[in-house]
């Protein structure tokens, strides 16, 4: 058995004030509702916790309300970074965790088949996240629009989330980055810090963020045709 | 006004003897047929080269007797790689030919704005290809599927087609190439080798490359509903 935390509490600042694209409505209901739902639907899952920004409390409950999830779930609030966030949600898992998945609350797209690889590899290797290769020729720039140079893409992939841990592996982990005042990029590249292996697992199904509204369009007709 | 060349002469090995990914059917008609009407519609497009494996020229003429191509075109043969096709629809050109924009015959999503962004930065810079920034954290594999390092996006772009140049500039380029026996990765690495800069022309819609089957199911949806 595995928890989830869904980490919801971005400040959305691209988007322009006053504007949260968690709340953007997709496909008839809010990106976040999506990703909540996936969660909520997965057998392996028991328990989902939330971080939610300081005020939107209120509104994650009305969501789990209107849409019925079936899971225990428990609204925490976020922290300054994303890794303190994540940290916040792992305080609140339950003292038998043995495994976590963590996703974005922007990744309305992740399908069933990816998360439940995630956690397997977890289970083995004590880390994974979900990813896929890079299949287009790459360039560097000179910061602005010059190539600089080509990237040999044989060994890049992108990488989503879910990122699954072991809950032993992810704590450690944060606590040292958290020991010495990092900051990292996702929740693997604090893995490094300790040595500890992680798994990339090749998703079929594409699995973006919702960034900005263009983004939109995409998604909705992922939503409404990519199983 | 500028001329295209649309390199259709690809083995498509990965989907197996005997079937050519340019002419899976994706929303009614077959992949390259979709590429070909896109530059066909472009007002700053004269002309088309079509660039073909051996044997094809008949299913391509067929096509475009069936989908009433309003734009001269020619169809030649390819060459052993790409850039050998790339070299045979350069010389397939008029010789008052100035600009052109070289596609895969596999993206039939390219947008007209990104095909007259890349050619109006041609025209300026010599040399151009329509790219998207990378938004999604970058990993290095050991090769299989364990994470290496992290490796710092902020200066990465996925380069897609068309790539423009001013007809001069790509055939010194692959002049260059050709002399000196290599191999490249797409046209605009041929103009690293004559110090020749390009400029990143950054594309608004996703534009995917039929690879496999797979691909399918997001490439039709785009072409019904992203414009």
């Amino acid at each position: 058995m595995a928890s989830a935390i869904i980490v919801a509490a971005g400040k959305g600042t691209r988007m322009g004030r006053g504007v949260d694209k968690l709340f953007l409505e997709v496909a008839g209901r809010p990106v976040v509702a999506h990703t909540w739902g996936r969660f909520d639907s997965i057998a392996l899952i028991k328990e989902i916790v939330v971080v939610v920004r300081e005020g939107m409390e209120g509104a994650f409950r009305g969501l789990a309300a209107e849409h019925g999830y079936r899971k225990p779930f428990k609204i925490v609030g976020g922290g300054k970074e994303r890794q303190d966030s994540v940290w916040n949600g792992l305080e609140a898992l339950g003292p038998d965790e043995k495994l976590v998945a963590i996703q974005d609350g922007a990744r309305p797209c992740t399908g069933a088949p990816v998360i439940e690889a995630a956690l397997a590899a977890a289970a083995e290797t004590g880390a994974a996240v979900a990813a896929q290769r890079i299949t287009d020729t790459i360039k560097e720039s000179d910061g602005s629009t010059l190539i600089v140079r080509n990237v040999d893409r044989s060994r890049l992939w992108s990488v989503q989330t879910p990122q699954a841990f072991r809950v032993e592996v992810i704590r450690k982990a944060l606590a040292a980055v958290r020991e010495r005042g990092l900051l990292v990029t996702d929740d693997t590249a604090a893995c490094e810090l300790i040595g500890q292996p992680v798994r990339l697992v090749e998703g079929a199904a594409p699995n973006p963020k919702v960034t900005t509204r263009a983004d939109l369009p995409l998604i909705e007709m992922l939503l409404a045709g990519v199983k």
